[in-house]
């Protein structure tokens, strides 16, 4: 996917949120921004993909705040507040249909994404809002087809809390008697899971393998990750990528089939996928 | 108020936002940004009013679209829908305690902002929204102390929409014994009303005298202001001043007394007023 002119703005709003959650120091977040607004001048050119970009801004500006990690604060919270919404949700795809709602669950766990411009977890209403998403269903819905392709998944992880859902979804492919080797960011980056969450959760047991990107890229930079991952990703029978990042880099590429789990969070996304903002999406491509 | 680094990415949204209802080229689009994104990097220092920025992005962005007035059609809109609201804002106000709800009124008018990041009038549910803040009331109430200054009152407007609310408050004064003179922006900017828009609306009736600001600047800029402008709000008896670019400026300046109506749409204001963000502020500064 490449760059729209308003990826500057939000790109910049989510320097802004990293630095006031990494310093109240105003004249460091503001060094921060000014670091942000270089990267745009310099880097916001034609047919660039989004996430050049962003990686660009953000690593900039964890380097300017002296922080490895501003969102460790963040991360903690939404895996726990999603831990407790877990019984919900698995009572919820153990009713009935259960590998398309596992897929729609680990679609509205993609809304928990704490930083992007306009969105942030109302923790009071977070039940609520599942229950009218699960209501409001898979907007685009490949879910059958995606379910006989289960026998070798790569499965691209996205955020904190949402990879809570994503694990009622690996039960599923298991049980329809498929592999999942996961996939994390190889260091921390925005609120994105790493390896460090995932053996903290016990996630890395619930899965056949797991590898990291090699990174903190956002999504997946091929130019950076170990051999393993490009081999992965050539051999499997299905890579699902998760959320609006992995999407913008995967798009780039073209590793086949992949099936696309996210919900369009940005008119950008909703536009490259000719699709509308706020949708639940499982697209599969072959 | 000075420039806070959350303003950038703030400034930038609305470039975006300004570029978009101009223009459905994204090229040209990007070419607005960038435009930005430059005027971000020369003119965001330490120190700087926030206005001095933001007329210098707005400015340079009108220039790139070739757009004299990007806001037109949204201007119209938000006008003719205040003007639907008006019966309903008007009984509120005659119910009872008229000096203090034409002000509670007037305040809530400024909340029928369009292009504030994250804030987009929803029609639907305006009259809802109204009913809310009748009920919500003064954050900060100085009614009483205005109310006995209002003998020669120099009226600095903001937006279209919320002008339509202000003749309520332009009743009470006079009704009070005070006169008015009423103050546009010389040149279209953002929603902000211009001598356009008040002799199409017949608001130049309804006053005793109106000036412009002279320019197309955010708020008041005293070095294109007309000499005449500078003598009333010297002369006045009380300067009111509506909305958010108002106060960025004016607090920059000397004059007193001043009273700043506005709803505090966003960190940065409501910060440099020791406030907190959405409340209803009617303060007097002697």
């Amino acid at each position: 996917m490449k760059t729209h002119p308003r990826c500057a703005p939000c790109l910049l709003s989510r320097v802004q949120f990293e630095a006031e959650l990494s310093t109240k120091d105003v004249t460091l977040q503001k060094k921060a921004i000014i670091a942000g607004i270089e990267v745009l001048r310099k880097y916001m050119v034609d047919g660039a993909p989004a996430t050049h970009l962003s990686t660009k801004i953000h690593r900039e500006a964890y380097k300017i705040l002296g922080d490895i990690d501003p969102y460790f604060e963040k991360k903690k919270e939404s895996n726990a507040y999603a831990l407790k919404l877990l019984p919900f949700a698995r009572d919820f795809v153990m009713e009935k249909d259960h590998f398309r709602r596992a897929v729609l669950v680990s679609i509205i766990g993609n809304s928990f994404d704490f930083g992007v411009l306009g969105f942030d977890a109302d923790k009071a209403t977070a039940k609520d809002m599942m229950k009218k998403q699960f209501h409001h269903g898979l907007d685009v819905d490949d879910s059958d087809k995606i379910r006989i392709m289960l026998e070798n998944v790569v499965y691209l992880a996205d955020n904190c809390g949402e990879i809570i859902f994503d694990t009622l979804l690996f039960e599923e492919i298991k049980k329809l008697g498929g592999k999942v080797t996961l996939v994390v960011r190889g260091a921390p980056i925005l609120n994105d899971v790493t390896m460090t969450e995932l053996i903290e959760l016990g996630i890395d047991k619930k899965v056949d393998s797991v590898l990291t990107t090699g990174s903190n890229a956002i999504g997946v930079c091929l130019k950076e990750a170990p051999p393993e991952l490009v081999d992965a990703l050539k051999s499997a029978s299905l890579i699902i990528s998760k959320g609006m990042a992995n999407y913008e880099t995967m798009s780039e590429y073209d590793f086949k089939p992949i099936a696309y789990l996210l919900k369009t969070k940005c008119d950008s996304v909703a536009e490259a996928l000719e699709l509308s903002k706020n949708m639940n999406v499982a697209r599969l491509e072959l």
